[in-house]
């Protein structure tokens, strides 16, 4: 049995379990889905300070579940906090963005992300640009905020289908990634709609992690991940602005 | 359970069962793995003129195995054929290189192929530049013919070894992807000699289509890769050159 | 006297021929231009699968009549098997696909690959990746089957120059690339219509090749392209699907 | 007069002083240069992990001096905490790295980054990226741990200019960007023994500060870095790892 | 005293007045800007042609002002004759291309420089590729020639604000880079009606070029830009076409 | 007969005489060339500087020579004016560089430019980025001034030989680039001492430009390259620097 914990980077509860059933919903065969989410934070990251504080989220629950864990991945749109999970991490872990691309890449030729809200276009963009993949990947963003998907997100069917419609006609793509966590209920529906495939990162990263524990493989030591020598613990707490 | 078809584009049942014994031994849970090769065709992949053979025996082993596989694994440096084939299958197709380089980036900021013979490193950056790696990934290649692996990789270590420690001292290689089916056995002891990670593309791609086929992610038939109306199927015979 | 063999890669007579009358009327002072086309294979070539039927047939001719040829130029938009075709052949081989994009760098800042039909976007943006030419090339599509064209192209002035406008105002294109083999009798009419130059890649490829002769220069042997030793020769033949 | 408040994204006191004391050394006229630090944070940033807990200590800070500062700088080379910045501070955040490579642009066709530890390679390179500087900036690192700059980064004149030459003779440098906060006092004689410019980012991003708040440009409310509402600020506290 | 000669490859008395008080109003603190224009030369420059002209004029007035000159801007979109210039000046010099590009990195994510007339779009992609900077700033054009800003350019804010409209909405653009020396006037009244920073680049150029002098760093003499032996002068005088 | 004027930017009358001689030898059939060089400028062009002067040198002949010539070369690496010259020029006008960089192209999957001296590097480097070839062509110089080209150039041959076996060695090359003009008859010496072909752009360029007649294709009025109106002549003078 492979042990994969999903970190949800933001401290609602609600998307925490949203998140977590769906990745045990599509989890491949013989790999146990557990969330975790941090204690103090923000409620959603749609900004770089967000990612800032959620970063250090990230890093204190693999710290919390590393003893337990095979594999960790981080369920939020931008990856925030992946390059310093590595570091701490005793297995591999991988990022819901990399992971939905990286599929996408697989089975499409043009792709489109469509993220949300459009001000974390940027965070997309990061991602994409680290992976060399901008002559296959365009970015588009709905008008939504991040705490709308709080009880599912089956509501934004059309948003979402209009700008994948968009998508398809302007930028060529054969599939479309869903820019946040939180989505899973859409991926059925809208490429019902769409006609394409579409792509939901924390599937993608919970199966290619399994892939990565199954094949031994963990992140190298050799010299941008190797372990941080005498780090010590931080406690965030929240103070008025 | 997932069935995984891995097609060796070459005619060898040595290289065929070496490959195939590989991918059983690190496939995930629920994936069973079976091999396949091509009636006619080359003996081994060295040139885009046993490329262009190979591809056509890739499509007629599709074909004919399309009905009993969830997904195809192409088992070639180079994914030769991979393209064409996910025209042709009914579920998604990985080819072992472009699964090889993803799983790199999952685990490394900079890594290298280590391809073989050294005509063949072309074969290898064409697939680095289709998807965009070229600043994290450098390809080397070491003056061995495939057919050497026939009986096993072992003998190879030293070989392999030289070359991924001048990828670390002159590339920043944090980890080493095996440019060739049929190394499988090379990852444990040139790992442990290189002190980096070493992928596998067979393993890899046969992880990540286990995670396509659990995500319940095909192929896109939007544009590129829809299905070929009223092709019919050809058998290659050899002729004296 | 350069003789130059045009390999058409399907294998229509009617396309063959328009082809190679179109070529025989630009070429340069001194060229004689012989047209040949598979014995086996497809009757056109707008999918991965038929490029790979295709490639081999593009293997075989060059074959047949490298003693009798100077140089070769493969008629194919994506420039199906023209690696290969370097490996086997003797002089220098220049696919259309290459040689139409480095024309138009000659003549124009920017300009657009008017291809067809929509599904061979990919292929065309192969070749531009392969060359680097993203930045000052973007390609579109006419949805047309290559058929259509066995009987001239005059016909499809009204769609090229529709979507050649819209090249011209949205891609700010300044000449535009015809993406198919078999529309040289468009050049004029198109580019009378349009305003700026219309490159066709058949045209460009043996005045490119004549050059390549005419300088002493042929394919590299040093790596890549190094001669294939022992590759037995293969004949296709079609069997129901 | 322009105040420009240099935050130093680690905690040591030594560290802030060497900084703000070179800064004020080679500020335009007209600039006013104050330091600050996190009040709680790591001693010096040389992971991932380290930039996500310095990152907060940038925004607590940035905030903190917001009301007296017409510009930030923030001096830690990978620019950690420079895009969450840009979203809280009224005026324009510059970051080191980014500073120094533009100026570096402007006085020389290529140059090399000489950084230190040598794990931070990465770091540096997701700067060189994210501005496209990748054909003309590489990086470099020396085997030097931040803290050995405390007092003072003379005695590490000879490890830099040996990194320095071989950075001109196999990368074509003709300038060197030195990696890291606190070398300020290496500029002179690292100079002198290369013979060509040395880049210190400080000294380069209070400059670009400066010339941004003399034209009355500021941060871009468009999207990408608009203010983020309702962010509660937060503080940090260490416990035990 | 910092003293700055901002030299306009043009030979109009009226915009080298515009440009030159410009530069004053938003000069740092303790920098003097004189302006300069060729003796004989082109009225403007709108062409590849007129750029091999006004390059030569560039030259001339560098020559003439070395002496007392710490550091040349040269304004013109485009940066004509600024390499060459390093190799003659004394100081540093700054294109104002260059300068707003680097400028708008550091406040806005993405941005669009509106330059004009239409024809020297590639004029302005030429610095753009030169930097690296395609991932993040688009170019568009206003169908003005250059000699309708000789009495000041607030006349044409329609014009750049519909432009602008266009690169906010199609673009994502964050910010708007000038296009053309002599459109200071706009910067206020654009930026009010757009929302985003307006980025003059006469104004960054001056202010980066300060900031370099005040680094004590001049142009890397280590290869590109070492000085050239024995180049004679050169006078320009026109005849008739 | 196609009349292609090639002309040398620089002054030197022995160095024109090599490069026609050269040309004449490898032009395709049907073809006439006639050499051309300016009456002031430069006697070799190895600066930023020297190619401002010699930019204007081009535009004088190319005006001079246009009612009888149906295409130019520019016999200069690095394309010194040729931008310029289009505008001017009736019929399509080739650089030596892009020429040469293509033709290498279409004959080997990497090669190398040996330019001279090392200053000019950045000269070839701006071409390999305009056509977005870095991918494939490294830039590499001997240390040899152009003016040692006058009486030929075959006592270079073992400096070039030693600088190619570095090319092949490290940088993979497949074939070389000869960067200079006036090094025709190191083209055969070369090749057979390295192995590999050996690319000489002023022959390339007239091929290319031949082919180009051939086709009835010319530079794009379109927008870029739209002739300048009302552009007066210019004369050069020398006078005391």
């Amino acid at each position: 049995m492979t042990r994969i914990t999903v970190v949800n980077p933001n401290t609602s509860d609600a998307l925490t379990a949203v998140i977590t059933e769906a990745a045990r919903r599509v989890a491949p065969a013989g790999v146990q889905v557990a969330g975790a989410r941090p204690t103090v934070g923000v409620d959603s990251v749609e900004s770089h300070a967000e990612e800032a504080v959620a970063a250090l989220g990230v890093l204190e629950q693999v710290r919390a579940h590393d003893a337990g864990s095979d594999a960790f991945v981080v369920a939020c749109f931008g990856d925030t906090g992946v390059a310093a999970a590595r570091e701490i991490a005793s297995g591999p872990v991988v990022g819901m963005t990399e992971a939905a691309l990286q599929a996408a890449c697989l089975i499409a030729h043009r792709f489109t992300v469509v993220t949300m809200p459009p001000r974390t276009i940027a965070h997309s963009e990061r991602v994409v640009r680290a992976l060399g993949l901008e002559h296959r990947c365009s970015v588009r963003a709905v008008d939504v905020p991040v705490h709308d998907l709080e009880a599912g997100s089956v509501h934004l069917l059309g948003t979402f289908a209009a700008e994948g419609r968009r998508a398809i006609a302007q930028d060529g793509a054969e599939a479309v990634v869903l820019g946040c966590a939180g989505l899973a209920d859409l991926v059925g529906p809208l490429g019902a709609q769409l006609g394409v495939p579409v792509v939901e990162g924390v599937a993608a990263a919970v199966g290619f992690a399994a892939a990565l524990v199954a094949m031994g493989v963990g992140t190298s030591r050799g010299s941008t991940f190797a372990p941080v020598p005498a780090l010590p613990g931080f406690r965030l707490s929240a103070v008025k602005a």
